[in-house]
């Protein structure tokens, strides 16, 4: 898999993927991530990349024209299957999206900064519009590395154990069960007994009930897809 | 205010604090972000700050010893308004619960990672979770980066034009309305009218209608609330 972010704060990018899973997986050549800075594509002796929104009102937008340029140029050298905008207004990021994306090939994300893009890079070259929740952020950049997380994890071989990403909470529409490790008894805090048992259809049974205990305390919502 | 993150991987953190809205807020004095690395609280040579679950599986489990001396640590120095654990089936954030916690004077965020924390340490330490979206990542770093950004860019002052926060997407249960900057017409690509005219109330009355029918097509479940 390909992923270009294009971006005006490429440097906020960076220590995500110098880390842990996303770095593995970069060096393993399970995936290539590059970074754009749309600064390279401006045109004017300020690498002007914003300006101020017609109408008026409060923070600046990103124009179209070094965007389209940036764009154009990946295009011009591979196909893309998705072309993704982070934006608040998006569709929300979940399991089932992160999983459909984990099978592309090539993709493009453009973060947003300040107020957002001009409306027309929306409508002229964006494919898929993500959110990553219902919140609001300085810039898509974070947005990125989150959904590149998601995605990335996901891909096989990324993980060290592949059964590992199927137990997390979400793959089966249930959160994960409570977990335990060393010491048994904590300052008078103890492990639940089944786990200790090292009886297998057991505990299955157990962290069944409580995986589905939690979802229907916390995240009903869940259960009810 | 006062943020300290528990980690153990303090690298993966930094880009996103030394760019952009969270390093000028720290910078100017708005906020202090502290980053505490779990395994400077090991006891063994190995620095260990994971374990295998018991009753078997796939995945480490982060003992919660390290967990402990780091909290209680940091306890003895100041008092916190909360100690919040990142996990997928916590609280999902949304800009509700930003506000109330850009409100607070201390706070703890514990990032977790591998499989997730012993649940004893959810039990004894942690007084809310929070969870970025209904999807996995690799560890709680990128979401702690992400509730960091969407907390701090709300505190008086951070933003350059205070306005700006407010006009955002969700801060009244609708999306934003579309944006155009320069030029006008960009390869046949047209401005809206309206947002030419200069006249105020025509606009805002365009923006208003404009923003209700996002919401209404791409997410009419915020008009329900």
């Amino acid at each position: 898999m390909r992923i270009d972010i294009i971006t005006v704060l490429p440097e906020l990018l960076k220590s995500p993927f110098e880390a842990s899973i996303l770095k593995r997986a970069i060096e393993a050549g399970l995936v290539e991530v590059h970074f754009h800075n749309l600064r390279d594509y401006t045109t004017d002796n300020y690498k002007s990349i914003d300006d101020t929104q017609f109408g008026g009102g409060a923070g600046m937008v990103m124009m179209i024209e070094p965007i389209d340029k940036c764009i154009t140029k990946l295009k011009a050298e591979r196909h893309y299957d998705e072309v993704i905008y982070m934006t608040p207004d998006g569709d929300t990021l979940n399991q089932g999206i992160a999983n459909q994306i984990s099978l592309k090939e090539n993709i493009i994300i453009l973060c947003g900064h300040y107020k957002g893009v001009d409306q027309r890079v929306r409508d002229l070259f964006i494919t898929k519009e993500i959110s990553i929740g219902d919140y609001v952020l300085s810039g898509g950049e974070l947005g990125a590395a989150v959904l590149c997380d998601a995605v990335i994890r996901l891909i096989p071989g990324v993980l060290g154990n592949e059964t590992s990403a199927l137990t997390d909470s979400f793959q089966d529409n249930l959160l994960a069960p409570p977990i335990y490790t060393k010491p048994r008894d904590y300052k008078g805090h103890k492990v639940p007994d089944v786990l200790l048992t090292g009886h297998a259809a057991n505990i299955e049974k157990w962290r069944e009930e409580q995986a589905y205990q939690r979802t229907k305390d916390r995240r009903p919502d869940l259960l009810e897809d």
